[in-house]
């Protein structure tokens, strides 16, 4: 069992999907509804401008321009854990001083993920240079492993080196590689770290493993159904067949890509043209994929 | 032989590496002096803030007022090749604007490369957009192909399409992956694309094969030795010798990492202190490797 931090993030975050105006930039009001709609629909939190949101494809000021404009339209800062990493370290301080300045509960840094082969010394002077520059109490960092995708991972052993460091600011991290062992593991070895699982499909065995919850992107169609298995484990009950109705949307998407996919269900679910763009490289799903995905997913039941 | 389009780029560009000040910022006065001395020794051209400059983990901005730096500085613009790649559609624009701006002779273009799997269609609306975006006829973009980096490759068949859509603007690439093989098919299957080898350990066979030349890293120390075979080349002489020495500083850095041990070098070379900083995640040689990795390079020779 952990010990947990007092006010720690904890329990169902939604991974948010970005949705674009015409000329492909984030559009705000739709933005700010989506995060509400999620925070009504049960989830704890929502992680905007991760790797389901795009986050690398805005420059700095599209992403500071957002944060701003979420908060304004009534997202509650402390249920915010944006993405704010680059492979630029002082762009990396602006995002998360940006962050701070809006009261975000913690903020999900990648790696610098140009260079391939920097080795754990190499990170460990990124994040801690990341930590001095920023120079704020109010800070606190989710180390996000993504390897698969940023092509740099985060070994257990930098990630414990980082904590022991920087105890009250490094407090966490997401982990988005698909592995239960490691997750499993991370959860046992590293004390006192909050592990939220990449997936909502870990959700409940992290949960029962001492981690802290999920940081998912089904949970932009699926929140409620995220919520129910979070609220059935804290209340001891049996949360196997909520966590079986939880998977059954990320089954229906196999064989399609996954930001693409579940962009094409939001447009399904809600009209709004927002969901059909992505920036490049990113492509929307086709017209005729779009629909035989739709015909086995009931997005209606799910929003 | 492959028809040159007139006024392109040719001959021996260094990748140029970046000197830091104390806060790891660029530092603009050694930077001029440093590409000044290039160009004295022979470079074509100087092709700043790619890999070896550590273009990306710098910011937009800090990459803008360099660029402005070095033209003030008496660089002619023209022989400025910058690297102007990001992940985002935003800030790659922003940089070739910049690029145009102060002249520039061509900019070095990498793919978006936090997505992996996003596949030739979305790489050719990215540059689509790109071009679309800047709506400058004075663009001229190289395609910079280093998948071993990046995580992303250009293939021939997207080059082609790319040249094809935009002749005028999209004109050439830089070939960093290594392997020989794929240069010479590059230069021999895309009609007068301009191909630069990224190692000047290619550059004989490149210029025989009907490429434009290399843009490398090494000529940061030598690039007195990689004008020389160039120079023969272009003569019609033997400059199979001229190649062999060329060759040397490359073999004695083998089991180094590039970066850190160019640095080192020009460290040794000059005294100059802004050579012994990088920016993390990339890090300085020791003290030791430093002087066990000069012992074997006559860096005043060199220079």
């Amino acid at each position: 069992m952990q010990r947990e931090r007092e006010g720690g993030l904890r329990g169902v975050f939604t991974a948010v999907l970005t949705p674009l105006d015409e000329h492909l930039d984030p559009d705000h009001e739709a933005f700010v509804r989506h995060c509400l709609r999620l925070l009504d629909a049960g989830c704890h939190g929502v992680s905007v401008f991760g790797t389901t949101g795009e986050g690398n494809s805005f420059s700095v000021a599209e992403r500071e321009e957002a944060l701003e404009a979420l908060v304004e339209g009534g997202v509650p800062g402390e249920r915010l854990l944006p993405g704010t990493g680059s492979c630029s370290l002082t762009d990396a301080v602006r995002l998360c001083e940006k962050a701070i300045e809006v009261g975000a509960g913690g903020v999900l840094v990648l790696p610098p993920f140009y260079y391939k082969d920097a080795g754990d010394e190499g990170l460990f002077r990124f994040f801690a240079e990341l930590v001095e520059r920023v120079g704020d109490e109010r800070l606190r960092v989710y180390l996000y492993h993504i390897p698969q995708v940023s092509g740099v991972g985060l070994s257990l052993e930098l990630m414990r080196r980082l904590h022991e460091a920087y105890p009250q600011t490094i407090v966490g991290t997401k982990d988005s590689e698909g592995r239960w062992e490691r997750i499993e593991r991370t959860c046992r070895e590293l004390d006192g770290f909050e592990v939220f699982a990449g997936s909502e499909e870990f959700l409940l065995r992290t949960l029962r493993a001492g981690g802290v919850g999920c940081i998912s992107a089904s949970a932009n169609l699926n929140s409620r159904l995220a919520r129910r298995v979070y609220d059935l484990h804290e209340a001891g009950e049996d949360a196997e067949g909520a966590q079986r109705d939880l998977d059954a949307l990320r089954k229906a998407m196999e064989g399609y890509p996954t930001i693409p996919a579940l962009k094409a269900l939001l447009h399904r679910a809600t009209g709004e043209e927002g969901w059909t763009r992505l920036r490049p490289p990113l492509l929307p799903l086709g017209e005729r994929e779009e629909r035989e995905l739709a015909s086995g997913v009931p997005v209606e039941e799910l929003l």
